[in-house]
């Protein structure tokens, strides 16, 4: 029998569980990017959650749903960088090991807050195969539990708290949009919306060079064979097969977006909310901005998921 | 007789008069920046502030506080960027004219914020005494109020209010930092420090290419020839009559700080807080960063007191 799918249920435990060591985020406003979307606009601004994403959401309830004596041998994941940095802090919660599995080439600023967070870093080759046989060989070694970024029923749970909070702070909305990579994010999104705003819509913002979200749901079936080709590194995985029947179940569109739209929209973001947003959370805004007609007027909702922008890369990075 | 010097009652005055049109900005913590600067930070987010800085509070509590025929001819200002967006939009929400001198060469991002907001911009030459007199030009012209960017009794006033709500947010602080450039928010913030919280100590941060406040405290009277040279466009004009009669009766220090200092504050605002804090605000926590022994273990306010960086110079900017 499959293991079920993460309910409403879960994802309201996974607030309760995570409450102590989470930020409850602020939602913003701006006039200009009200008058520029020609909606009005309430952004989660997850880039002000611990470790700078939302994915300490979902890493924390995962930790702190283990027994005890499961808890002590630690856990490990692998991780392009937000969820790693997460899962470490989430773990230091805890008092308990971490080890995270990183692709060579991961953005700086990522692994720098893996470490900061006092993870054991375990380099690999950047492929999801390197990954995945080297966070299992981990795991046999040190009998960690493995916190699979995206998949894990616990992960989905918590990634849902963000839109919890966005909807309770807010009157209705008629629309939510989230950036898609491996499907945490909106899974928990969908799921939640279902239940505590049902006329609420959910929809995806993926890059066009790593689109598999929106060929999946097109074809019916996940499409796996891509080579990710995208600035937005957080959206680089594979949508999982557990998120996916989530999305089907809750018939989320994913709407692509190109890179160009997506540094557009991150400048306006920068400019107006003054909130340091990372290009896979700008997308969000990208793909509502290409869809201003059809949201006109209405009540939309946007996750911005993180901002783990490489600080370093920028002009004064050297002062 | 001179005009008096505004009081506590002035700050809570303007606290009323603005509450309709301000935000009450978030304070931020972080865990990281404690531990850099060993002691217990708490950033007032003035870049979340309408018009993007601290300065709509004075200009919002100016332009209402007119009469309503006097308020009809509208106002003028001359500001090399934060208080002229923010006189523009306070006038916008009173639906009164607005002119504003601006030097060229200012801030590109500032100026756009201008206009933005329906002002009528008047360029001039980068000298103080070349925006004053076609301030009082465009004055004479249209019978608009004069309004000062940091002299003006109710922008004095309006600026103390984001340490009142600063420090009703938080326990007692025993020191409170904000930047210094004419003086009008450290003015405002010394006069609601000794009435609400006598233990707390009010400290200036200055650019050591725009020292002048420094050195005027220290001499015991204004120095205002200089010509200022730092990367702190908020921060090189020069302190007011009015300013340096407040500070040296509430006995406020200023430390001086190098441009060098000041961005590498700013990149640790930018990695920790994910806030867009421009140099002129950053340099508020590289005094403290200074001054670590003084304060270790203390809790410290700092005001950041503004997030209007030009998005545009930025790598991305031409995306």
């Amino acid at each position: 029998m499959p293991t079920p799918l993460p309910t409403f249920h879960d994802v309201l435990a996974a607030a309760a569980r995570i409450a102590p060591h989470a930020h409850a985020t602020p939602v913003l406003r701006s006039r200009v990017l009200d008058e520029l979307a020609g909606c009005h606009l309430h952004f989660k601004a997850e880039p002000l959650q611990r470790a700078g994403a939302f994915k300490f959401r979902g890493a924390c309830n995962a930790v702190w749903a283990l027994e005890a004596e499961q808890a002590g041998r630690g856990v490990v994941t692998h991780s392009s960088g937000n969820h790693g940095a997460a899962l470490a802090l989430a773990a230091k919660t805890r008092g308990i090991p971490c080890h995270v599995v990183v692709p060579e080439g991961a953005n700086a600023a990522k692994l720098a807050n893996i470490a900061r967070y006092g993870a054991t870093l375990h380099p690999c080759a950047p492929t999801i195969a390197a990954r995945e046989s080297l966070a299992a060989e981990v795991q046999q070694r040190t009998g960690a539990t493995l916190i699979h970024p995206y998949t894990h029923h616990d992960v989905i749970a918590g990634q849902g708290t963000a839109a919890l909070e966005l909807l309770n702070a807010n009157g209705p909305l008629s629309a939510l949009f989230t950036p898609v990579g491996g499907g945490g994010l909106i899974s928990g999104t969908a799921i939640t919306a279902a239940a505590v705003a049902p006329g609420c819509r959910v929809f995806g913002a993926e890059p066009e060079g790593a689109a598999d979200t929106a060929r999946s749901l097109a074809a019916g079936e996940r499409q796996v064979d891509f080579i990710p080709d995208t600035i937005c590194d957080g959206l680089r995985g594979t949508l999982g097969e557990r998120n996916f029947q989530i999305l089907r179940a809750h018939r989320v569109d994913v709407f692509t977006v190109s890179d160009a739209d997506t540094l557009s929209a991150m400048r306006w973001l920068w400019q107006c909310l003054k909130l340091l947003v990372e290009p896979s959370s700008a997308i969000a805004l990208a793909a509502l901005l290409q869809q201003r007609a059809r949201f006109a007027g209405q009540h939309v909702g946007i996750v911005l998921s993180g901002g783990n922008v490489d600080v370093d890369a920028l002009p004064w990075g050297n002062a």
